[in-house]
Protein backbone atom coordinates (compact mmCIF):
# COMPACT_ATOMS: atom_id res chain seq x y z
CA UNK A 1 0.00 0.00 0.00
CA UNK A 2 2.92 2.17 0.10
CA UNK A 3 3.81 2.25 -3.79
CA UNK A 4 2.93 5.58 -5.54
CA UNK A 5 1.33 6.10 -8.22
CA UNK A 6 2.99 7.60 -11.98
CA UNK A 7 1.26 10.53 -13.33
CA UNK A 8 1.30 11.23 -17.33
CA UNK A 9 -0.52 13.31 -19.03
CA UNK A 10 -2.69 10.56 -20.36
CA UNK A 11 -4.01 9.79 -16.44
CA UNK A 12 -7.56 10.32 -15.58
CA UNK A 13 -8.48 12.17 -12.93
CA UNK A 14 -11.17 11.50 -9.60
CA UNK A 15 -11.31 13.92 -7.02
CA UNK A 16 -12.54 14.34 -3.28
CA UNK A 17 -14.28 17.79 -2.60
CA UNK A 18 -14.51 18.73 1.04
CA UNK A 19 -14.22 21.54 3.50
CA UNK A 20 -11.95 21.03 5.42
CA UNK A 21 -9.87 18.27 3.26
CA UNK A 22 -6.87 17.84 5.03
CA UNK A 23 -8.63 14.76 6.58
CA UNK A 24 -9.96 13.24 3.30
CA UNK A 25 -8.61 9.31 3.26
CA UNK A 26 -9.76 8.55 -0.07
CA UNK A 27 -6.93 8.91 -2.26
CA UNK A 28 -4.65 7.39 0.29
CA UNK A 29 -7.06 4.25 -0.10
CA UNK A 30 -8.09 4.34 -3.95
CA UNK A 31 -4.56 4.86 -5.57
CA UNK A 32 -3.17 1.23 -4.66
CA UNK A 33 -6.73 -0.38 -5.96
CA UNK A 34 -6.06 1.82 -9.55
CA UNK A 35 -2.35 1.15 -9.76
CA UNK A 36 -3.20 -3.00 -8.96
CA UNK A 37 -5.92 -2.71 -11.88
CA UNK A 38 -3.34 -1.12 -14.25
CA UNK A 39 -5.93 1.84 -14.52
CA UNK A 40 -4.20 5.17 -15.74
CA UNK A 41 -6.40 7.18 -12.87
CA UNK A 42 -5.87 9.12 -9.85
CA UNK A 43 -7.20 10.79 -6.91
CA UNK A 44 -6.54 13.91 -5.74
CA UNK A 45 -7.65 15.89 -3.28
CA UNK A 46 -9.76 19.44 -3.89
CA UNK A 47 -10.58 21.81 -1.54
CA UNK A 48 -14.04 22.93 -2.08
CA UNK A 49 -15.46 25.82 0.49
CA UNK A 50 -19.00 25.96 0.78
CA UNK A 51 -19.35 29.43 -0.73
CA UNK A 52 -17.42 27.96 -4.55
CA UNK A 53 -19.55 24.71 -4.77
CA UNK A 54 -21.02 25.69 -7.70
CA UNK A 55 -18.46 27.62 -9.30
CA UNK A 56 -15.74 24.81 -9.02
CA UNK A 57 -18.55 22.36 -9.81
CA UNK A 58 -18.84 24.38 -13.38
CA UNK A 59 -15.27 24.58 -13.62
CA UNK A 60 -14.67 20.27 -12.90
CA UNK A 61 -17.74 19.62 -15.51
CA UNK A 62 -15.94 21.07 -18.20
CA UNK A 63 -12.89 19.63 -17.76
CA UNK A 64 -13.32 15.67 -19.50
CA UNK A 65 -10.41 14.17 -17.65
CA UNK A 66 -12.03 14.71 -14.37
CA UNK A 67 -14.42 11.47 -14.41
CA UNK A 68 -15.50 11.50 -11.33
CA UNK A 69 -15.08 12.76 -7.12
CA UNK A 70 -16.18 11.81 -3.81
CA UNK A 71 -17.81 14.28 -1.84
CA UNK A 72 -17.38 14.71 1.79
CA UNK A 73 -18.74 17.78 4.21
CA UNK A 74 -20.10 20.32 4.04
CA UNK A 75 -21.49 19.23 0.34
CA UNK A 76 -23.25 16.22 0.64
CA UNK A 77 -26.74 17.42 0.94
CA UNK A 78 -26.06 20.56 -1.23
CA UNK A 79 -24.56 18.28 -4.24
CA UNK A 80 -28.00 16.80 -4.81
CA UNK A 81 -29.35 20.00 -6.90
CA UNK A 82 -25.92 20.13 -8.53
CA UNK A 83 -26.16 16.54 -10.17
CA UNK A 84 -27.46 16.48 -13.71
CA UNK A 85 -29.07 13.30 -12.60
CA UNK A 86 -29.30 10.85 -9.37
CA UNK A 87 -29.20 7.15 -8.25
CA UNK A 88 -32.40 5.93 -7.08
CA UNK A 89 -30.34 5.43 -3.44
CA UNK A 90 -28.89 9.10 -3.64
CA UNK A 91 -32.18 10.82 -3.56
CA UNK A 92 -33.59 8.56 -1.11
CA UNK A 93 -31.35 8.87 1.14
CA UNK A 94 -31.25 12.91 0.18
CA UNK A 95 -27.20 13.26 0.10
CA UNK A 96 -24.79 12.05 -2.45
CA UNK A 97 -21.24 10.91 -1.64
CA UNK A 98 -19.88 10.37 -5.28
CA UNK A 99 -20.81 11.94 -8.37
CA UNK A 100 -19.31 10.09 -11.63
CA UNK A 101 -18.86 11.48 -15.22
CA UNK A 102 -21.42 9.19 -17.15
CA UNK A 103 -20.77 8.82 -21.02
CA UNK A 104 -22.62 11.35 -22.01
CA UNK A 105 -20.48 13.44 -19.98
CA UNK A 106 -22.97 14.65 -17.19
CA UNK A 107 -22.51 14.40 -13.40
CA UNK A 108 -24.70 11.43 -12.49
CA UNK A 109 -24.75 11.31 -8.12
CA UNK A 110 -25.00 8.24 -6.29
CA UNK A 111 -24.72 7.23 -2.48
CA UNK A 112 -22.05 4.52 -1.54
CA UNK A 113 -22.82 4.18 2.11
CA UNK A 114 -25.41 1.20 2.18
CA UNK A 115 -23.48 0.00 -0.45
CA UNK A 116 -20.17 0.47 0.73
CA UNK A 117 -21.14 -0.90 4.62
CA UNK A 118 -22.40 -4.43 2.59
CA UNK A 119 -19.19 -4.76 0.67
CA UNK A 120 -17.59 -4.36 4.06
CA UNK A 121 -19.46 -7.10 5.68
CA UNK A 122 -19.07 -9.49 2.60
CA UNK A 123 -15.15 -8.55 2.40
CA UNK A 124 -15.02 -10.32 5.96
CA UNK A 125 -17.01 -13.01 5.39
CA UNK A 126 -19.79 -11.68 7.52
CA UNK A 127 -23.45 -13.78 6.18
CA UNK A 128 -26.61 -11.19 5.24
CA UNK A 129 -28.90 -13.20 3.20
CA UNK A 130 -31.79 -14.52 5.05
CA UNK A 131 -30.62 -12.87 8.65
CA UNK A 132 -32.48 -10.51 10.69
CA UNK A 133 -31.12 -6.77 11.17
CA UNK A 134 -31.16 -4.29 13.58
CA UNK A 135 -30.39 -0.97 12.91
CA UNK A 136 -29.66 1.76 15.91
CA UNK A 137 -30.09 5.27 14.84
CA UNK A 138 -32.55 6.78 11.75
CA UNK A 139 -30.32 9.36 10.15
CA UNK A 140 -28.64 9.39 6.49
CA UNK A 141 -26.47 6.38 7.49
CA UNK A 142 -29.51 4.12 8.52
CA UNK A 143 -31.33 4.89 5.31
CA UNK A 144 -28.38 4.13 3.08
CA UNK A 145 -27.69 1.35 5.14
CA UNK A 146 -31.13 -0.40 5.32
CA UNK A 147 -31.78 -0.13 1.78
CA UNK A 148 -28.40 -1.85 1.36
CA UNK A 149 -29.71 -4.58 3.89
CA UNK A 150 -32.59 -5.37 2.23
CA UNK A 151 -31.32 -5.70 -1.15
CA UNK A 152 -28.48 -7.92 -0.11
CA UNK A 153 -30.88 -10.45 0.86
CA UNK A 154 -31.27 -9.48 4.92
CA UNK A 155 -34.57 -11.52 6.02
CA UNK A 156 -36.25 -7.89 8.32
CA UNK A 157 -35.20 -4.67 9.43
CA UNK A 158 -35.50 -3.54 12.67
CA UNK A 159 -34.87 0.02 12.90
CA UNK A 160 -34.68 1.49 16.40
CA UNK A 161 -34.22 5.25 17.49
CA UNK A 162 -34.68 7.58 19.93
CA UNK A 163 -37.46 9.51 18.27
CA UNK A 164 -39.39 6.36 17.43
CA UNK A 165 -41.70 8.59 14.33
CA UNK A 166 -37.98 8.98 12.90
CA UNK A 167 -37.31 4.62 12.78
CA UNK A 168 -41.11 4.51 11.70
CA UNK A 169 -40.85 6.46 8.92
CA UNK A 170 -37.23 4.90 7.57
CA UNK A 171 -39.20 1.22 8.20
CA UNK A 172 -42.35 2.74 6.01
CA UNK A 173 -39.89 4.24 3.17
CA UNK A 174 -38.32 0.64 2.86
CA UNK A 175 -41.40 -1.48 3.27
CA UNK A 176 -42.83 1.06 0.01
CA UNK A 177 -39.79 0.92 -1.86
CA UNK A 178 -39.56 -2.65 -1.98
CA UNK A 179 -43.25 -3.89 -1.69
CA UNK A 180 -43.32 -6.04 1.31
CA UNK A 181 -42.99 -5.65 4.83
CA UNK A 182 -39.59 -6.17 5.54
CA UNK A 183 -38.61 -3.35 7.87
CA UNK A 184 -40.37 -2.16 11.27
CA UNK A 185 -39.70 0.23 14.33
CA UNK A 186 -39.08 -1.42 17.79
CA UNK A 187 -36.40 -1.11 20.41
CA UNK A 188 -32.98 -1.00 20.45
CA UNK A 189 -33.10 -4.80 21.98
CA UNK A 190 -31.04 -7.29 20.19
CA UNK A 191 -32.47 -11.09 18.83
CA UNK A 192 -30.44 -14.20 19.13
CA UNK A 193 -28.73 -14.25 15.56
CA UNK A 194 -29.02 -10.83 14.99
CA UNK A 195 -26.75 -8.74 12.64
CA UNK A 196 -26.31 -5.53 14.81
CA UNK A 197 -25.49 -2.63 13.09
CA UNK A 198 -25.22 1.14 15.30
CA UNK A 199 -25.46 3.54 12.54
CA UNK A 200 -25.31 6.43 15.01
CA UNK A 201 -22.20 9.06 16.07
CA UNK A 202 -22.24 7.81 19.99
CA UNK A 203 -18.70 6.37 20.05
CA UNK A 204 -16.88 8.47 18.23
CA UNK A 205 -15.37 10.09 21.40
CA UNK A 206 -14.68 7.93 24.22
CA UNK A 207 -16.68 9.74 26.98
CA UNK A 208 -20.32 8.74 24.65
CA UNK A 209 -23.03 6.97 26.07
CA UNK A 210 -23.09 3.78 24.44
CA UNK A 211 -25.68 3.28 21.53
CA UNK A 212 -26.91 0.14 23.08
CA UNK A 213 -26.98 -1.80 26.63
CA UNK A 214 -23.86 -4.05 26.12
CA UNK A 215 -25.56 -6.85 27.93
CA UNK A 216 -28.11 -7.53 25.30
CA UNK A 217 -25.19 -8.28 22.93
CA UNK A 218 -24.52 -12.22 22.46
CA UNK A 219 -22.43 -15.07 20.84
CA UNK A 220 -24.01 -15.88 17.79
CA UNK A 221 -25.04 -11.82 16.58
CA UNK A 222 -22.57 -10.25 14.71
CA UNK A 223 -22.26 -6.18 16.22
CA UNK A 224 -21.01 -3.99 13.41
CA UNK A 225 -20.17 -0.25 13.71
CA UNK A 226 -20.39 2.44 11.13
CA UNK A 227 -17.91 4.70 13.38
CA UNK A 228 -14.32 4.37 11.75
CA UNK A 229 -12.32 6.49 13.73
CA UNK A 230 -11.38 5.39 16.48
CA UNK A 231 -11.24 1.72 14.49
CA UNK A 232 -12.97 0.37 17.60
CA UNK A 233 -15.25 2.01 19.61
CA UNK A 234 -15.65 1.22 23.34
CA UNK A 235 -18.69 -0.89 22.48
CA UNK A 236 -17.02 -3.10 20.06
CA UNK A 237 -14.84 -4.04 22.27
CA UNK A 238 -17.37 -4.66 24.87
CA UNK A 239 -19.04 -6.78 22.85
CA UNK A 240 -15.73 -8.78 21.26
CA UNK A 241 -15.08 -8.70 24.95
CA UNK A 242 -18.18 -10.91 25.41
CA UNK A 243 -17.30 -13.20 22.14
CA UNK A 244 -19.62 -11.41 19.73
CA UNK A 245 -18.24 -11.54 16.91
CA UNK A 246 -17.50 -7.64 15.40
CA UNK A 247 -17.14 -5.47 12.61
CA UNK A 248 -15.25 -2.05 12.35
CA UNK A 249 -16.27 0.48 10.62
CA UNK A 250 -13.21 0.77 8.50
CA UNK A 251 -14.46 -2.12 6.79
CA UNK A 252 -17.20 0.07 5.63
CA UNK A 253 -14.53 3.30 4.23
CA UNK A 254 -12.86 -0.15 2.34
CA UNK A 255 -15.97 -1.20 1.22
CA UNK A 256 -16.45 2.51 -0.31
CA UNK A 257 -12.91 2.55 -1.90
CA UNK A 258 -13.67 -0.29 -3.89
CA UNK A 259 -17.24 0.39 -4.93
CA UNK A 260 -15.61 3.65 -6.31
CA UNK A 261 -12.61 1.82 -8.09
CA UNK A 262 -15.45 -0.77 -9.80
CA UNK A 263 -17.74 1.96 -10.34
CA UNK A 264 -14.99 4.61 -12.37
CA UNK A 265 -13.12 1.79 -14.13
CA UNK A 266 -16.45 0.35 -15.74
CA UNK A 267 -16.30 3.55 -17.59
CA UNK A 268 -13.06 5.09 -17.85
CA UNK A 269 -10.35 2.48 -16.94
CA UNK B 1 12.82 8.53 -11.97
CA UNK B 2 9.93 5.34 -11.54
CA UNK B 3 9.22 6.22 -7.95
CA UNK B 4 5.39 7.36 -7.78
CA UNK B 5 3.91 9.71 -5.69
CA UNK B 6 1.69 9.47 -2.56
CA UNK B 7 -1.05 11.74 -2.36
CA UNK B 8 -2.85 12.44 0.88
CA UNK B 9 -5.61 14.82 1.94
CA UNK B 10 -2.76 17.35 2.84
CA UNK B 11 -1.40 17.21 -0.54
CA UNK B 12 -1.31 20.37 -2.02
CA UNK B 13 -1.83 20.38 -6.40
CA UNK B 14 -0.18 21.94 -9.26
CA UNK B 15 -2.09 21.35 -12.91
CA UNK B 16 -1.14 21.66 -16.77
CA UNK B 17 -3.87 22.74 -18.49
CA UNK B 18 -3.75 22.59 -22.36
CA UNK B 19 -6.13 20.72 -25.32
CA UNK B 20 -5.05 17.98 -25.65
CA UNK B 21 -3.30 17.15 -22.48
CA UNK B 22 -2.26 13.94 -23.25
CA UNK B 23 0.42 15.08 -24.46
CA UNK B 24 1.71 16.82 -21.71
CA UNK B 25 5.22 15.67 -20.27
CA UNK B 26 5.12 18.14 -16.93
CA UNK B 27 3.81 15.90 -14.40
CA UNK B 28 6.40 12.81 -14.98
CA UNK B 29 9.01 15.24 -15.00
CA UNK B 30 8.05 17.34 -12.13
CA UNK B 31 6.72 15.08 -9.89
CA UNK B 32 10.42 12.88 -8.76
CA UNK B 33 11.69 16.59 -8.28
CA UNK B 34 8.87 17.25 -5.94
CA UNK B 35 9.22 13.82 -4.01
CA UNK B 36 12.85 14.76 -3.46
CA UNK B 37 12.85 17.46 -2.02
CA UNK B 38 9.78 16.15 0.39
CA UNK B 39 7.51 18.48 -0.65
CA UNK B 40 3.63 17.08 -0.53
CA UNK B 41 2.74 18.56 -3.59
CA UNK B 42 1.68 16.93 -7.08
CA UNK B 43 1.53 17.49 -10.86
CA UNK B 44 -2.10 16.53 -12.82
CA UNK B 45 -2.95 17.13 -16.06
CA UNK B 46 -5.86 19.24 -16.25
CA UNK B 47 -7.65 18.66 -19.69
CA UNK B 48 -9.10 22.33 -20.66
CA UNK B 49 -10.76 22.68 -23.86
CA UNK B 50 -10.69 26.58 -24.92
CA UNK B 51 -14.51 27.45 -24.64
CA UNK B 52 -14.08 26.31 -21.05
CA UNK B 53 -11.11 28.51 -19.84
CA UNK B 54 -12.61 30.91 -18.51
CA UNK B 55 -15.27 29.08 -16.59
CA UNK B 56 -12.65 26.39 -15.50
CA UNK B 57 -9.58 29.69 -14.12
CA UNK B 58 -12.64 30.18 -11.94
CA UNK B 59 -13.03 26.98 -10.46
CA UNK B 60 -9.16 26.18 -10.04
CA UNK B 61 -8.47 30.04 -8.37
CA UNK B 62 -11.68 28.89 -5.81
CA UNK B 63 -9.88 25.72 -4.49
CA UNK B 64 -7.54 26.54 -2.11
CA UNK B 65 -4.74 23.41 -2.63
CA UNK B 66 -4.65 23.82 -6.36
CA UNK B 67 -1.61 26.60 -5.92
CA UNK B 68 -0.42 26.84 -10.05
CA UNK B 69 -0.46 25.77 -13.12
CA UNK B 70 1.73 24.95 -16.22
CA UNK B 71 -0.15 26.31 -19.09
CA UNK B 72 0.64 24.48 -22.84
CA UNK B 73 -1.63 25.24 -26.48
CA UNK B 74 -4.06 26.39 -26.77
CA UNK B 75 -4.18 28.79 -23.45
CA UNK B 76 -0.42 30.80 -23.44
CA UNK B 77 -1.45 33.64 -24.74
CA UNK B 78 -5.40 34.19 -23.68
CA UNK B 79 -4.20 33.11 -20.16
CA UNK B 80 -2.60 36.58 -19.79
CA UNK B 81 -6.18 38.33 -19.68
CA UNK B 82 -7.01 35.99 -17.38
CA UNK B 83 -3.83 36.81 -14.55
CA UNK B 84 -4.53 39.03 -11.76
CA UNK B 85 -0.92 40.20 -12.32
CA UNK B 86 1.96 39.29 -14.99
CA UNK B 87 5.41 39.04 -14.24
CA UNK B 88 7.20 41.44 -16.29
CA UNK B 89 9.12 38.77 -18.76
CA UNK B 90 5.38 37.50 -19.42
CA UNK B 91 3.87 40.83 -20.26
CA UNK B 92 6.77 41.42 -22.54
CA UNK B 93 6.47 38.22 -24.15
CA UNK B 94 2.70 38.22 -24.59
CA UNK B 95 2.52 34.80 -23.22
CA UNK B 96 2.13 32.93 -20.03
CA UNK B 97 3.32 29.33 -19.53
CA UNK B 98 2.86 29.28 -15.54
CA UNK B 99 0.20 30.41 -13.19
CA UNK B 100 1.52 30.32 -9.34
CA UNK B 101 -1.58 30.79 -6.82
CA UNK B 102 0.49 34.02 -4.71
CA UNK B 103 0.19 34.32 -1.00
CA UNK B 104 -2.71 36.29 -1.46
CA UNK B 105 -4.36 33.64 -3.24
CA UNK B 106 -4.40 35.71 -6.56
CA UNK B 107 -3.02 33.98 -9.61
CA UNK B 108 0.60 35.57 -11.37
CA UNK B 109 1.40 35.25 -14.73
CA UNK B 110 4.96 33.87 -15.63
CA UNK B 111 6.73 33.43 -18.85
CA UNK B 112 9.48 30.49 -18.06
CA UNK B 113 10.36 29.31 -21.77
CA UNK B 114 13.78 31.91 -21.61
CA UNK B 115 14.40 31.16 -17.54
CA UNK B 116 14.02 27.36 -18.42
CA UNK B 117 16.01 28.04 -21.13
CA UNK B 118 19.11 29.14 -19.68
CA UNK B 119 19.01 26.80 -16.60
CA UNK B 120 19.32 23.69 -18.90
CA UNK B 121 22.05 25.68 -20.37
CA UNK B 122 23.80 26.28 -16.46
CA UNK B 123 22.93 22.38 -16.11
CA UNK B 124 25.53 21.14 -18.98
CA UNK B 125 28.21 23.88 -17.45
CA UNK B 126 27.85 25.79 -21.31
CA UNK B 127 29.27 29.32 -20.79
CA UNK B 128 26.94 32.47 -21.43
CA UNK B 129 28.63 35.21 -19.33
CA UNK B 130 30.61 37.23 -21.78
CA UNK B 131 29.49 35.71 -25.14
CA UNK B 132 27.69 36.60 -27.89
CA UNK B 133 25.00 34.71 -29.13
CA UNK B 134 23.11 33.81 -32.49
CA UNK B 135 19.04 33.40 -32.33
CA UNK B 136 17.20 32.02 -35.50
CA UNK B 137 13.72 33.55 -34.86
CA UNK B 138 11.57 36.15 -33.85
CA UNK B 139 8.84 34.46 -32.36
CA UNK B 140 7.88 34.23 -28.93
CA UNK B 141 10.33 31.46 -27.81
CA UNK B 142 13.19 34.05 -29.24
CA UNK B 143 11.71 37.19 -27.03
CA UNK B 144 12.10 34.63 -24.25
CA UNK B 145 15.24 33.86 -24.94
CA UNK B 146 16.75 36.97 -26.07
CA UNK B 147 15.67 38.45 -22.49
CA UNK B 148 17.24 35.52 -20.48
CA UNK B 149 20.08 35.52 -22.05
CA UNK B 150 21.01 39.17 -21.38
CA UNK B 151 19.84 38.51 -18.01
CA UNK B 152 22.24 35.78 -17.48
CA UNK B 153 25.49 37.72 -19.01
CA UNK B 154 25.44 37.37 -22.34
CA UNK B 155 27.66 39.87 -24.66
CA UNK B 156 26.10 40.39 -27.32
CA UNK B 157 22.17 39.20 -29.19
CA UNK B 158 21.88 38.89 -33.17
CA UNK B 159 18.78 38.13 -33.90
CA UNK B 160 18.04 36.66 -37.60
CA UNK B 161 14.61 36.21 -39.39
CA UNK B 162 13.10 35.35 -43.01
CA UNK B 163 11.31 38.65 -41.68
CA UNK B 164 13.98 41.17 -40.66
CA UNK B 165 11.67 43.92 -39.38
CA UNK B 166 10.16 41.22 -36.42
CA UNK B 167 14.14 40.49 -35.75
CA UNK B 168 14.87 44.41 -35.82
CA UNK B 169 11.64 45.04 -33.38
CA UNK B 170 13.00 42.42 -31.01
CA UNK B 171 16.83 43.75 -31.13
CA UNK B 172 14.89 46.88 -30.29
CA UNK B 173 12.35 46.21 -27.67
CA UNK B 174 15.76 44.24 -25.78
CA UNK B 175 17.74 47.53 -26.23
CA UNK B 176 15.22 49.65 -24.77
CA UNK B 177 14.47 47.34 -21.67
CA UNK B 178 18.17 47.01 -20.69
CA UNK B 179 18.82 50.72 -21.51
CA UNK B 180 21.83 49.72 -23.98
CA UNK B 181 22.61 48.66 -27.24
CA UNK B 182 23.50 44.61 -26.70
CA UNK B 183 20.75 43.54 -29.36
CA UNK B 184 20.50 43.95 -33.16
CA UNK B 185 19.32 42.06 -36.02
CA UNK B 186 21.42 40.23 -38.77
CA UNK B 187 22.25 37.58 -40.69
CA UNK B 188 22.23 33.62 -39.74
CA UNK B 189 25.73 33.45 -40.26
CA UNK B 190 27.19 32.21 -36.68
CA UNK B 191 30.60 33.57 -35.61
CA UNK B 192 33.85 32.41 -33.57
CA UNK B 193 33.00 31.09 -30.10
CA UNK B 194 29.33 31.92 -30.40
CA UNK B 195 26.12 30.31 -29.02
CA UNK B 196 24.20 29.14 -31.40
CA UNK B 197 19.93 28.92 -31.10
CA UNK B 198 17.31 27.54 -32.82
CA UNK B 199 14.24 29.03 -31.56
CA UNK B 200 12.06 28.15 -34.97
CA UNK B 201 10.08 25.37 -35.54
CA UNK B 202 11.81 24.07 -38.11
CA UNK B 203 13.82 20.66 -37.70
CA UNK B 204 9.89 19.41 -35.93
CA UNK B 205 9.92 17.23 -38.81
CA UNK B 206 13.13 15.67 -40.58
CA UNK B 207 12.00 16.79 -43.51
CA UNK B 208 11.73 20.11 -42.76
CA UNK B 209 14.61 22.68 -44.19
CA UNK B 210 17.32 23.75 -41.97
CA UNK B 211 16.97 26.69 -40.04
CA UNK B 212 20.79 27.65 -40.34
CA UNK B 213 23.35 26.61 -43.72
CA UNK B 214 25.21 23.63 -41.08
CA UNK B 215 28.44 24.32 -42.98
CA UNK B 216 28.69 27.94 -41.15
CA UNK B 217 29.23 25.83 -37.82
CA UNK B 218 32.54 25.50 -36.83
CA UNK B 219 33.79 23.89 -33.59
CA UNK B 220 34.00 26.23 -30.44
CA UNK B 221 30.45 27.25 -31.48
CA UNK B 222 27.42 26.07 -29.49
CA UNK B 223 24.90 24.81 -31.04
CA UNK B 224 21.51 25.21 -28.96
CA UNK B 225 18.21 23.33 -30.36
CA UNK B 226 14.62 24.60 -28.37
CA UNK B 227 13.08 21.69 -30.03
CA UNK B 228 12.82 18.43 -27.94
CA UNK B 229 10.95 16.36 -29.63
CA UNK B 230 12.84 14.48 -32.00
CA UNK B 231 15.60 15.11 -28.64
CA UNK B 232 17.85 15.08 -31.68
CA UNK B 233 16.67 17.47 -34.57
CA UNK B 234 18.34 16.89 -38.10
CA UNK B 235 20.75 20.20 -37.59
CA UNK B 236 21.86 18.82 -34.53
CA UNK B 237 23.01 15.67 -35.95
CA UNK B 238 24.90 17.60 -38.31
CA UNK B 239 26.50 19.96 -36.16
CA UNK B 240 27.47 17.57 -33.77
CA UNK B 241 29.19 15.15 -36.70
CA UNK B 242 31.35 18.83 -37.54
CA UNK B 243 32.56 18.28 -34.18
CA UNK B 244 30.17 21.39 -32.66
CA UNK B 245 29.58 21.35 -28.84
CA UNK B 246 25.55 20.91 -29.40
CA UNK B 247 22.77 21.42 -26.66
CA UNK B 248 18.86 19.54 -27.31
CA UNK B 249 16.04 20.97 -26.36
CA UNK B 250 15.38 18.22 -23.93
CA UNK B 251 17.48 20.35 -21.58
CA UNK B 252 15.08 23.79 -21.78
CA UNK B 253 12.15 21.31 -20.80
CA UNK B 254 13.99 19.91 -17.83
CA UNK B 255 15.19 23.44 -17.07
CA UNK B 256 12.03 24.64 -16.79
CA UNK B 257 10.81 21.52 -14.53
CA UNK B 258 13.28 22.42 -12.23
CA UNK B 259 12.47 26.36 -12.19
CA UNK B 260 8.59 25.49 -11.62
CA UNK B 261 9.37 23.09 -8.94
CA UNK B 262 11.31 26.20 -6.89
CA UNK B 263 9.07 28.88 -7.83
CA UNK B 264 6.33 26.65 -6.07
CA UNK B 265 8.37 25.16 -2.98
CA UNK B 266 9.00 28.63 -2.82
CA UNK B 267 5.54 29.53 -1.25
CA UNK B 268 4.06 26.27 -0.76
CA UNK B 269 6.35 23.39 0.24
Amino acid sequence: MVTGVNIRGTTKLIGIIGDPIVQAKSPAAVNPLFAARGADIVSVPLHVPAKDLSTIWAGLKAMPNLVGFGITLPHKQTAISLCDSLDPVAARVGAVNFVRRERDGTFRGYQFDGKGFVRGLQSRGIVIEGRPALIIGAGGASVAIAFALVEAGAKSITVSNRTFDKADALAETVNADFGRKVAKAGKAKPEAGQLVVNATSLGLQDTDALPLDPDLLQPGMTFAEVIAQPETTRLLALAAKKGVATHSGMHMITGQADLTVDHICELWA
